[in-house]
């Protein structure tokens, strides 16, 4: 997907949330065991109920990798049900030596290899260069890179200082731009620190970022918007938790239609404060 | 596997070689294409060529991955006949939030779950301390984080230097003493800069050091043991391409074999001046 579809379907839908699909087999509701693919069955429903609030899917991949070959059979059945019109993210954090990158861009790129045709896929810059330019070659995918990340030890690393006085995700957001642009990649910027966004808007004004840690993770929707958001929207909040396990019963799916609706009405009245739709 | 055995394996075999299991279908030889899957073919052969000859295999694991699910199921087979006297690495260079890489760490090390019971997996370490920490939690099973990698990109970000002077493959090589030590924590370091050895020698004096970059990528083994060995070895060299498609033949098996043994050659001479065997 381009980046002028994407605006477009956030606008269609007066929405820019992205769900999550954190998949537990331990956290879904035990019905589901019944299935022959209970992680499969657990995501159509989420999916069918829920796609009419969102612009965007993003599966960890951890989540089915942990089952393995099993789980990653069960992640193509759930992207292959996706529609088209809903842009796909593969959260993998991947990255390594340039051959290697490469054949990671086909594991989530190239569906005749792997079955799978990804729209995104989230990497890990600390590799440089070569680990990201391999993703970048596909036409109408897109790389996220990790810049600053909604968890704890984010302040490890990248918030380290250099000696020009500017910190290594900001040197992150610099050096990519020499490998991508706004219209083939995006940054992950974790909600749980909305007073960076400024900041980081100062370095890249037209990119898109794909921002976790709203919900479950304790980041704010208006602060991340207040912030972050620029003239074409440029970002995409993620919620995993607070919606695909809002309820553990046999009504899961509606509970979780109802907080990705409540969610894309929060968005959609910030859309039309800033006039965008 | 824990430390002291690994280093008896090293003092009996005379050996601290590692095979990298980059197996890609488009390399293999061409009659393998006749067996039902010929990716665990040409590993089996390869395993029972070269055995006597490396102390560790390293699958990286985006050459499975690259094949989706089949990929995976390769991958599962190839592991069930590895000796378990001998090390294994999931090149993997996994990190996420903490719950994330708790998953991730159950994808490797976890054989009830996932069918996989790796003896360690490569991590990245740019989101810091709870990406890490997971792994860490399972007896007996090694994090083997990225330090200083070998590839040209590793440059744009690992060498930038902090306010104190320190690079940040110091500061990964200095913040990760905290979450680990050296019975359950190696590092990548590559060949391919071996007068930065002795530098991160001084952080790190007891650790192992996963070594890629000799051979196809150019580094040198007496370079990287001049600089880098310690009393306890402390040293996995890898080899990938220059070993496993020594020849594209229906002999790539002996001929794998060869270079192998050449290389342990090597590693034996080398332990033998040094006073380690």
């Amino acid at each position: 997907m381009n980046k002028s579809t994407l605006i477009e379907q956030i606008k269609l839908k007066k929405s820019f949330l992205c769900i999550g699909l954190d998949t537990d087999i331990q956290k879904i509701p035990a019905f589901l065991y019944d299935f022959e693919d209970p992680i499969f069955e657990f995501n159509k429903r989420i999916i069918e109920a829920t796609k009419d609030f969102c612009v965007a899917y993003k599966p960890n991949i951890a989540f089915y990798e942990s089952r393995g070959a099993k789980g990653w059979l069960s992640l193509q059945k759930t992207m292959d049900l996706i529609p088209s019109n809903i842009f796909t993210i593969a959260d993998a954090k991947r990255g390594d030596i340039g051959n290697t990158s490469s054949l990671y861009a086909r594991a989530f790129f190239d569906k005749a290899e792997s079955g799978f045709s990804f729209d995104s896929v989230t990497v890990a810059p600390y590799m440089g260069s070569d680990s990201v330019s391999p993703f970048l070659t596909y036409p109408n995918k897109w790389v996220i890179l990790l810049a600053l990340t909604s968890n704890e030890g984010a302040a490890d690393f990248q918030m380290i200082e250099d000696t020009q006085g500017k910190t290594l995700y900001q040197n992150v957001l610099i050096n990519s731009q020499n490998w991508g642009n706004d219209e083939n990649m995006m940054y992950v910027v974790g909600a749980t620190r909305p007073e960076y966004f400024a900041d980081i808007r100062k370095y890249t004004p037209n990119h898109f970022y794909l921002v976790p840690g709203v919900g479950a993770q304790g980041g704010s929707l208006e602060e991340v918007c207040k912030y972050g958001m620029n003239d074409e929207v440029g970002l995409l909040i993620n919620s995993s938790r607070a919606i695909i396990y809002a309820s553990s019963e046999e009504n899961f799916a509606e509970r979780a239609a109802e907080e990705a609706q409540k969610v894309q009405r929060e968005m959609q009245a910030i859309l039309e404060l800033k006039g965008l739709i």
